[in-house]
C-alpha cells in the first residue's frame, strides 16, 4: 500500500518546508527532496516511498520552457508546434542533467525500510503537455498532430521515449526499487488510436527499462477501455483509475496470473465522514478478493484537501482488513 | 446524422450573428435562437436540427447566479454549499421562467423539414456546475458532497431532477421531436457511486418524460464503464463518447435490440488532413456495422477550430457511405 502524491500538499510540514519555492526549484534540492519523499513515511507505515519530483522534471532539464503554476500544472511557454521544436528536444543524459535526482535517490535509501519507487511521465502525456502548452480539456492539438502529421508525431514520441527511458534506467541505477510510469492523459484516445500512436512507444520504454530488473507500473487515468493494450504495452502492475471496477480492470489487464493490479479508491471519498470512506475502502478490498498481487492506492492522487488523519485511518484499515483476510 | 454543437462557434456566420453577445442572453432571444439553430442546415443536409440553448439555461431562470465564461465555460458564484443553497432551488415553471425557449421551438417548427431536438442537462452534470462553481477537474467538492452529506445530495438531486424533467416536457408540448440529456461528467463516477447516487434521479428524468412520447437519447463523456446502467436508466438512443469503441459500447447499452446508438468520432479527427477524418469516419461506421439504429455524431462536441469544409465532407462521406451499405 502506497499513495499516489502521499508527499505533497496535504501535509502541513510539505506545505511549510516548500513555503513559497517553485515545485521544479524544490526538485532540484536533492536534500529537499529526501526530506518531502520521507514526510508521509513519518506519519503512517506506508509500504513503499515514492520520490518527490515532477514528470516534467527531464524535460526542464534539457531546457523545455516549463513552469509549474500552482493550481493549474505544468505550462509550457513556447509550446512545440513545428519540426524544429521538436529537433531542439535533446537526448537527456541523467547524469549531469538531473544529478539531483539521483543524489536524492542515493541520500534515500540508507534512510528507507521499505522499496523507494521512481518514476517518470510516458511519451503521450509528455507530448500533450509540450503541444498544449498547458493542461488541457480535450487535447485536441495534440490529437491533431497525432491524427494529421504522423511524422512529426513519430520524431516527438520518439525523443520523448529516449528521454523517459534514460530518465528511468538512471533511477534504477542509482538505486530505485520500482519504477512507476504515468500516461496520466491517455485515456482521452479510442483504444484503435492509442494502439497505433501511442503503444509502440510506450512499449519501447518498457522494453528498455526491463534490462534494469526493477519492476515496474503503469497507470493512466479513464483507461478503462485502454487496459488490455497498456498491460500489453509493458508493465508488472497495471493501475487502475478511480472509475474502472478494480475486479473489471484487473481481468482486462490479464488477471491476476499475467500482472499485479494498483488502486483504486476515488481520491474524493477521503473528503467524507469516516463511515463513507470506510464503506469505500472495504469495497476496493473486497473488488481485489484478497489475492496476492493487489497494491492499495487511490485511483488517482491525494487531494490537497485531504484530511492527515483520514488518510491514517485507511492505512490502518488496510493493514487490519488485509491481516484479517490472510489469517 | 446530426452533430454536437453543430450550432456554434465553428460556423463564421454564428460568431457574427453573437458578435459579443452573452450566451445567456442570447438564449433568451427566440428569433435569434432560431436562426442559429437553422444555421449549420443552411451549410449541409443534416438529419436533424438541435435546439441552440445551454443547460445552464433552467437554472439561470430560476435565478441561480450563473454565467458563462468564454473558453471556460458555466461559473456560478457563490457556489452551492448549504441546505439553505439548496432550498432556494425553486421548481421551474416553463412557461414564465423560459418561455423564449418554448417560442423558439415554435418558431422553428414550420421552418424545419427535419426533427428538431430538444434537450437538458441530467442532474448530476448541473448539481457538479452548481457545486464546483464551474467546471472541474476532479468534481471533488460535489463527490464530497455526495459521499458525505447523503441528505443534501437527495434534496439537491430532487430538486433538479424536477426542474429538468419539467425542461425537457415542455420543451416536448412546445414542439421538440427527440431529447437528448446530456450527463456530460458522469463519467467521473465509479459505477457503483453511480447506481446509488445518480441513476434513481436520472431514470425519474427519463420516466416522467416518457408521458410525452418524445424519443429520448442519453448522452455523457468517458462513461465505458456506466453504459449498462445509464441505458437502464433510460434513453431510446444511448449516446457513445469517442473513447469508446462504438460496437463495444452498444454491446453494453443492450445491443441493437434494445436501444440505438449515437456517435462517435473523435471531433479532433475533424482537424487533421482529410484522408485521416475520411478512415476515421469509416472506423465508425465498420463499427456500426450498417445497422438500423446507429446515429452517426461526433463523440463530443464541434470544437470551435473545425473547419466547416472538413464537416461538409463528413456529411457527404456519410451519406454517400450509408447508402452503399444500404444498396
Amino acid at each position: 500500500m502506497w499513495f499516489m502524491r502521499q508527499a505533497g500538499r496535504y501535509l502541513p510540514e510539505y506545505r511549510e518546508l516548500r513555503g513559497d519555492r517553485d515545485i521544479l526549484e524544490t526538485c532540484k534540492d536533492a536534500e529537499l527532496v529526501a526530506e518531502i519523499t520521507l514526510q508521509p513515511l513519518g506519519r503512517m507505515p506506508l509500504d513503499a516511498a515514492i520520490l518527490f519530483s515532477d514528470i516534467m522534471v527531464p524535460l526542464a532539464a534539457i531546457g523545455v520552457p516549463v513552469r509549474i503554476e500552482p493550481g493549474r500544472g505544468p505550462v509550457v511557454t513556447p509550446p512545440i508546434r513545428t519540426m524544429a521544436d521538436i529537433e531542439r528536444l535533446r537526448p537527456l543524459e541523467p547524469e549531469t542533467d538531473v544529478p539531483e535526482v539521483l543524489e536524492a535517490i542515493a541520500l534515500l535509501r540508507p534512510e528507507l525500510d521499505v522499496p523507494l519507487i521512481g518514476f517518470a511521465g510516458a511519451p503521450f502525456t509528455l507530448a500533450s503537455y509540450l503541444i498544449e502548452g498547458g493542461p488541457s480539456k480535450n487535447h485536441a492539438r495534440t490529437k491533431a498532430l497525432l491524427f494529421g502529421e504522423p511524422e512529426m508525431w513519430d520524431a516527438l514520441m520518439c525523443r520523448l521515449t529516449d528521454i523517459v527511458s534514460a530518465h528511468l534506467l538512471a533511477q534504477a541505477t542509482a538505486g530505485a526499487q520500482v519504477l512507476q510510469v504515468f500516461d496520466s492523459w491517455v485515456g482521452a484516445l479510442h483504444p484503435d488510436v492509442y494502439r497505433r500512436a501511442v503503444e509502440p512507444y510506450v512499449r519501447a520504454v518498457f522494453d528498455r527499462v526491463r534490462a534494469s530488473g526493477v519492476p515496474t507500473i503503469h497507470f493512466g487515468v479513464g483507461t478503462g477501455e485502454l487496459l488490455p493494450f497498456m498491460a500489453a504495452a509493458g508493465g508488472d502492475g497495471i493501475g487502475i483509475d478511480f472509475k474502472t471496477p478494480l475486479d473489471a480492470g484487473w481481468s482486462r489487464a490479464g488477471g491476476p496470473a499475467e500482472c499485479a493490479v494498483q488502486g483504486n479508491l476515488d481520491p474524493s471519498a477521503l473528503l467524507s465522514p469516516w463511515e463513507t470512506t470506510e464503506r469505500e475502502v472495504r469495497a476496493v478490498l473486497t473488488a481485489a478478493g484478497g489475492r496476492d498481487g493487489h497494491i492499495f492506492n487511490l485511483g488517482h492522487g491525494v487531494l490537497p484537501s485531504t484530511d492527515v488523519a483520514q488518510l491514517q485511518r485507511v492505512v490502518d484499515l488496510v493493514h487490519t482488513d488485509t491481516e484479517r483476510i490472510s489469517a
